[in-house]
């Protein structure tokens, strides 16, 4: 073990999610893998091992219990398990009230380019008079528009209201049902359904003789490791509860 | 007048489309324009300047009187006018049964990348599983999807049928409304809206682990001069009545 | 004359670019184009048409000059025109001790989506391994790469220094000659050469398993004047010196 | 065993590309996996099974010996593996000169997507001024650029010559080392090396207003295997030598 190196526990750590975690933990220089706990094992692995950080992909069910836990051994925790509200979110605040120094990270989404074409798309957003979202899927997938495309245009929506914009402009008269794609908060989306694709998307904006374009193309489900690894490298830093990957990154 | 070069008279010259004919007919070396006539204009002059080739894009209303005139004096002619239904095109065959050397081309679209892209999107679909259009104008446009992106998912279509393919794999179960987008013999086709854009369109074609993307981008009205040349070009080697640039490409 | 609209005056009212900018004044309702000056007109027109901001397109011989004059008469100026060294610019600031209220843009470029382009690829160039730039222009221009290509090499060169990241990989053991294009600061960019298109670039980011990309196209000339009119609104409450739109943007 | 079924069988079936083309082979409803025959395996399992097709991803040092096998032994052989060359090829089609029902094709890429994006790119080539090639690969590619993009270059060239038509056009005076890529027959190829990205190309065609922009993504090694299945069903109907995968697709 080098003194240098943060200690990391991975909680689901046999999750195609968790598993893939263990292994970024293992490449990366500046981490250790202390220990790979999965349902079976004892939590008490974590304490024994020297884990600074957790990182939590394991299931709505016992994310509070795993995480209760981490907060009173002073654990700082990156969770990337879902199913978190306010009422949740009002708990760990009240643990993290007794543990000042330690940080808890919860994030919908670990991917960076997600995170930055989002915040990209509504920083741009009032500067222009057009913009549209196209998401771009396996056809695999149930739902659309993906709750990405559906949250960047909530984001884009918000900006526009904030600086004054007008309505997107848009004159079709005469259209075939859904041909203008669905409407977020005034903005269009679109969803194309492609064999061979994994989780795509293009953000288009549009004013007088020019267009920006912001596109994010995630190709493979281990994208979202280096988030997950900014999160373990940071959290020291911040104590106290945080939601969203967001605020880690500087932007 | 250079014996090389081809005698070119345009009907409707004075028109944006007809004048962008008259210069492009000008710059090019093997073309020269013998009468820029309009709709003051004595058609006659086509006659006295020695006119070889006719380009007309003039109005429905006066565009067969035009057509016959031609054929009478032996004037081919690359028709852009719009208007054309199966009488129409009898009465011109009918014409030209007397003029057996004569040839009149009448094409919708004169854009050479919008037909090479029809063509390629026709042609690669068959080995596709999954395939879907989208088209991106300016906001100013009344109607979507594009009349190109609906002729290209018919294409599309009838060539999936022929090659006896499944419908496209689509496991949407839950959406908002004109989230996948319009359904022309069903290919979804989605219609983007921006400021900037003038007229772009693209196929995404995808199979296991690869896609296909045909994208056809018209930045300038102009677009549509070289379609028009190369009618003139060849008309003299095509006579009788054709309908479509599409066989003068030799695809 | 509306008292609520900005009085805007124009200095090379009559070349390509000023006309563009008097057409895009007079179309804005918050703006009023007092005085289109060319350089037969005397720039006295200024003061007696009421300009509160000038538009500067002019040229380096002239340029100095015209600032002196508005500076002089507590007049804002927006500045296009280019020619500016650090000499200029420290007459320029002296100029303004005099006149604490008055302000003066001077701005490489205008185009508000190549500023966006380029301080989104130095935002997000530290969180990805490679980083890569693509320009594409109309086949007369005579530079390679494109002035803002290399800018934006520079820019995204310096994030990646500050943020203590290494060099992009690259196993290339076999190349032709110009195959991986041309290094700026350590950032490979590739100039295209295409009939039909006009200035687009392409920023390519990526990292395991995902990328981003960020892409600006430039359709038409015209693509300036929102910025230009950006710089005419906020001028007022920006007194001093100020060199690069991007602070206008608030990014 | 269905007797409608084509009995498949695998050279090379635990390799890397040889077992995704047994799991394709397995899944596809038309088709038997009838021996998976591997460097430890006797051939002769080959004819016990039944084989009627065999795929062959083996080894240069031993195709010649499979193929020898097979065409004695009247079983059509589908073949990835390299290092043929005119000498080799001679040899095969002696060997068919006594199987004259017996097939065997050799194609150096199983791509469709590869293959039609190079077809399509040498169609359109004549009717545009200008066409350059991107290539996009993972860092740690060796050669710059790859095998396809310069194969792509020669068969664009080839059709431009062909037609009669000009060098591109390209006014670059002034340049940076490699800013304008590398030239192959007289065609730019630009070639990008990006983590996340597995392989990719785009072929940029251009003419006066508009542009034409044909792009491969090739997103999984799988993705050969659809090519493969198309040589398997194909290959009775097609006795002989066939070099390329291209004449089975008929475009």
């Amino acid at each position: 073990m080098e003194s240098s190196q943060i200690q990391v526990g991975v909680l689901g750590a046999r999750g195609k999610v968790g598993s893939a975690v263990c292994t970024a933990v293992e490449d990366a220089p500046d981490l250790a893998l202390a220990a790979a706990v999965d349902h079976d094992d004892p939590i008490d692995l974590l304490v024994s091992s020297g884990a600074q950080v957790v990182v939590d992909f394991t299931h709505p069910d016992v994310v509070m219990d795993n995480l209760e836990f981490c907060i009173d051994h002073g654990i700082h925790a990156v969770v990337g398990t879902t199913g978190f509200d306010q009422g949740r979110l009002d708990v760990i605040d009240g643990w993290l009230g007794d543990a000042p120094t330690t940080g808890v990270l919860i994030a919908p989404n670990f991917s960076i380019g997600a995170i930055l074409m989002m915040r990209f798309a509504a920083l741009a957003a009032p500067f222009y008079e057009s913009v549209e979202i196209v998401e771009l899927h396996h056809p695999n997938k149930a739902d659309a528009p993906s709750g990405t495309a559906r949250r960047t245009a909530e984001l884009v929506a918000a900006a526009r209201r904030e600086a004054g914009c007008p309505p997107v402009p848009d004159a079709t008269s005469t259209a075939l049902d859904g041909a203008r794609g669905a409407v977020v908060d005034g903005i269009h989306v679109h969803g194309l359904r492609i064999r061979g694709l994994v989780a795509h998307q293009e953000v288009v904006l549009g004013g007088v003789g020019e267009t920006l374009t912001i596109r994010h193309d995630s190709l493979d489900r281990v994208s979202f490791t280096p988030g997950v690894l900014t999160g373990v490298r940071q959290i020291a830093d911040r104590p106290g509860l945080t939601v969203g990957l967001e605020s880690y990154l500087d932007l």
